[in-house]
């Protein structure tokens, strides 16, 4: 196999385009192959195969930097930058990170998992460069979805105005874009990149500066290439980014090495901001990938021949539940609207645009715009619901505040994917949510054991006009024994009964907690297990009920501003016994893998949980001993 | 005075233009007058009489809706909107806001003061008036600054998508676009209202979607067109707007009342997304703020004739001695640069960039990209210290977090205007920040007691490579007792002993803090005071040898989530004693004021502090009697 020759890029160098292609066959294979098995990003990594051959043939990666958007379109660049040989351990516990790590390898200049990032820091590091007065090349790829990223336009805006030579690889995959550019655009790319074209523009661009600025000699030459332009390319993406103070090259083919080699080649020797727009199919070469991209996108498992999924994907997700229970919602209240930042799919809330889509709104991945836009709605009358990713909420953390709270706003916060994420790793993680919400008036912040209570909760949101925070996970598995009733408010649900102690749980340890009330019941201690499902405001009643028997916190937060965190605080002030233990993520970053794995590095497994409690009892019994002697 | 005759906008719709001119005569006098008294925003106010009044005499602001960008150029809105008797009591405690309040005036819909978040709201307003079957304007008013706002284009790029009917007020009063427009721009105007020219674009409009998106039919009409405007107009603003799916309508004089009022009505008739871009110079009317618009964007009080503060300013505030500092350090360390988004003058690093001007940044209002942009420079081998208000540092919680902290990248967050903000209110109290940056692993977190310990403070943050977070109040008065020596990181510095009980005291407070012990001491009670400049990590030593003393932490930050909160979550894990009272801010939102008055509100004055810690502890010892007898 060509690949397994690969030892580092220096290796594609000597490559023909025979070759070449070649290896992207066994590249693809090897793609479809480890993400059949591992799950993981295919689409995306499937789209870039030759973009990142031809990225590392022209630039060497050992001194020049390249950064990938939300980074989950690295496996390629893994693959030949000297990881083959781990790749079949690609997002699984110890294994190749699913996202560019700096701690694997010297090819991986800065860490990605969130959208829209990467502009800013190859801005960054292209200062940095010039401030060192070193001369390397800088890139950054983006998808054109990341690309609606608010991020992205300051990042632009600021480098088009300072004119930091930096490279920003459009990688732009969607239907949005117009197909079938075809010929014309080919011929105005061999226009553009030659070389008379370019030293024409760098005369005009000495006139160049921020948007909405400009000067007549700049405009009395620029007028007659934007009519050219305007007429020939489909789409309005070079005047936007000229606009912006970059240089555009493009749009090219996205699967012609040979073709990108050349853009690649002069776009480097380009002393300014520049764009090249690259334009790529989504799962090239895997058929069911490109019928399906978006299912593609981020898979679990899967059978390669069908392309079906290994499992049956589980249909009472939290997400699921919450897109049925918003649905039966909307069928009687005209003021429900749904809003998601790109991830119709992923929050469940595809279900809900099938029946409603004129009632669902997908503004981009934009979560700052989303927050604020359903402040707005909310203030005109309406009931936004916003799902989201717990750690992409952390995007809107200010509007949150400034917009919603602060004017105690009706917009339902959805947080799917709460707690310890799994094989995507520490990005993905939602972790801090709660010590986001916690602290700011007038917000109640909830947490639903599973996906029946969050159903229940759905439906009171709308009896009330505060704003509300509901984090759940993914999984809305039911907790045995736990009563399927109505939601109270500001009641913490007992739901088992017991002497020695008390586990109070938020979300899915109420699951956990139960499986540890039981292993302490074979060792001999009862305790009380009791569903914290609202976490703010704080259930004072309970509290001064269990009033002296030792009790602990459960949660899959960091412990630092987290539940019990906020429980140590409440005690403080009504002069209540604390608890003996706050069981959360202490302060590391939890790392990818199966999400057990990840449990039990963070200490949360009903296992050790009933180990810790047995022992710090003991400890006590034994201080309690030596105290009476 | 004829001001005093307007009741409310429906009397300005009465007055001839004339008229209008003398009513702008007066209110500017108005304006000066109370700025002149209570400290305010001045310039911005000058700048948009004109605009106000044309404004409230095209529209209905009973139904119709403006949001004010910032918010802080909403004082000739209150004065017309029935606000004119109170205007004296402007940003005074329990007197009008200076930002618009929905509590204080139904003309007020919605609450701002963070920048760039109106066209989002405004997009959400005008959704929900669709939804509900409405049909009243919607309107956006945004200076050119707040436009750098990434949130701007990710509304902005969501709404041209819709095509949902809406106006984006422009208000441009900046050098940074070009002066002088004149004849061609007021023809292109007068073309571009003309209803003629707007059924064409209508019909044309069909074919355009969002960017990076185009049609043939849409390019072979729009291409003529463009070529005529880039010619005609000065600067790229069109092409922006319209790239993003927008019309636009200007540039048009802001200082015209009868001009703006004719634009204002075709964009009122105008059935889609549209821009008015509309020129106004800052500090209009009054010289001394047209000279120096920056000085009199924000003022404390001035003497009208000559335009000089009534108090000295300052010159030892947190902010002069941090850009004095940085300049010294910079002199020997050429990895150091400065970071800001658009506060150079606010947070003292104008005096940096005079001395260095390549090694200061400044990105425009855009913190999100500021971080992301500093953690690139930062990984690139540069030292990026970036100054940001504390409660704008909102804006970049998901950076500080995903691009900073998880990285590890030895950024310096200099967070200025920490603890309770003063006559700004609400949206500019700095209260969350310990909750956002505690529960982050790797970030190290302190706060100086004053401006003589951030100079140490910053001194240290060079020999160690961890992210950093530096939050201090605005002045930075000296502590007195409290030794200048050089920082100790993790060390609590014990500044007074006693043995009654300890003040664990952060940032400002332990200047209170010492007050306050003054107090109590002069009661028979003698406490240690500490000052807890580290607040992360904790000082567990000091922790331990306070033992079984009665303590107290005191910190300028919401009770949940501060400092104190961390130590009672310590103190449970370390089976310590908890303190026994945490003060800080509890869970409500202090409004504006004097910042002594909302300390009192706060119950964080030295003589309240003292009187709670009396009563506690008076009540300690009579549990303790019970006990013994």
């Amino acid at each position: 196999m060509l690949l397994e020759t690969i030892r580092g890029p220096e290796d594609l160098k000597k490559l023909n385009q025979d070759q070449i292609h070649t290896l992207c066959d066994e590249i693809r294979q090897e793609l479809i192959r480890t993400v059949s098995q591992n799950g993981g990003h295919l689409a995306s990594n499937l789209g870039i195969v030759e973009l990142t051959l031809a990225l590392h043939r022209v630039f060497d990666f050992q001194r020049d930097k390249i950064i990938f958007d939300v980074g989950h379109q690295t496996y390629v660049h893994k693959m030949i930058t000297g990881r083959l040989n781990r790749f079949g351990t690609l997002r699984q516990y110890d294994g190749l990170s699913g996202f560019p790590k700096r701690d694997e390898s010297p090819y991986d200049c800065f860490e990605t998992g969130h959208a829209s990032t990467s502009i800013s820091a190859a801005l960054g590091m292209a200062r940095a460069r010039d401030f060192r007065g070193e001369d390397h090349a800088v890139i950054a790829l983006i998808g054109d979805g990341a690309l609606t990223g608010g991020m992205c336009y300051e990042a632009l805006n600021d480098a088009g105005n300072a004119g930091t030579r930096m490279i920003v690889l459009l990688n732009d995959n969607e239907m949005s874009i117009a197909r079938n550019v075809g010929a014309l655009s080919s011929r105005l790319t061999n226009l553009r990149v030659s070389s008379k074209w370019q030293n024409t523009k760098l005369a005009v661009r000495r006139f160049r500066r921020i948007p909405v600025i400009g000067e007549p000699v700049y405009h009395v030459m620029h007028a007659a290439k934007t009519m050219m332009k305007t007429a020939l390319v489909k789409g309005d993406s070079i005047g936007f980014f000229e606009t912006l103070g970059f240089e555009y090259f493009g749009p090219i083919d996205g699967h012609d090495v040979a073709g990108l080699e050349k853009t690649l080649r002069k776009a480097k020797e380009f002393n300014g901001p520049c764009v090249i727009h690259v334009k790529t199919k989504k799962g090239f070469g895997y058929e069911k990938a490109e019928e399906r991209p978006e299912i593609f996108h981020g898979t679990p498992p899967f059978l390669v021949e069908t392309g079906d999924r290994a499992e049956k994907p589980e249909c009472h997700s939290s997400g699921h539940i919450m897109a049925e229970t918003l649905m039966e919602m909307a069928e009687t209240d005209s003021r429900i609207v749904a809003v998601t930042a790109a991830m119709p799919l992923g929050t469940g809330l595809d279900h809900f645009a099938e029946k409603y889509p004129e009632r669902m709104v997908d503004v981009g991945i934009a979560e700052e715009h989303a927050a604020t836009m359903a402040a707005g709605m909310a203030a005109g009358g309406m009931r936004p619901y916003f799902a989201v990713y717990n750690t992409f909420f952390q995007r809107c953390y200010d509007q949150m505040i400034h917009d919603v709270a602060m004017q105690k706003l009706p917009v339902v916060f959805l947080l799917d994917r709460s707690g310890i994420g799994g094989e995507d790793g520490k990005t993905h993680h939602g972790l801090f949510d709660f010590a986001a919400t916690l602290p700011v008036p007038g917000i109640r912040v909830l947490a639903p054991a599973d996906a029946r209570e969050l159903k229940h909760m759905l439906r009171w949101t709308l009896s009330q006009d505060d704003p509300v925070v509901i984090r759940y996970a993914r999984s809305g598995e039911s907790v045995p024994g736990r009563k399927d009733e109505k939601f109270r408010p500001g009641v913490w649900q007992q739901i088992l009964r017991g002497k020695d102690a008390a586990l109070l749980c938020v979300g899915t340890m109420v699951r956990h907690g139960m499986t540890a009330a039981k292993l302490l019941g074979e060792r001999g201690i009862s305790v009380s297990v009791y569903n914290c499902s609202t976490v703010k405001p704080l259930d004072e009643e309970t509290l001064r009920k269990i009033g002296n028997t030792p009790f602990y916190t459960l949660e899959e937060h960091m412990q630092t501003g987290g539940f019990g965190s906020f429980v140590c605080e409440k005690c403080a002030k009504l002069s209540l016994r604390r608890p003996d233990i706050c069981f959360g993520v202490a302060d590391i970053y939890l790392q990818h893998g199966r999400h057990d794995l990840l449990m039990k590095d963070a200490g949360l497994t009903p296992e050790q949980i009933a180990e810790s409690i047995l022992y710090r009892m003991e400890a006590q019994q034994q201080k309690g001993a030596v105290l009476e002697r």
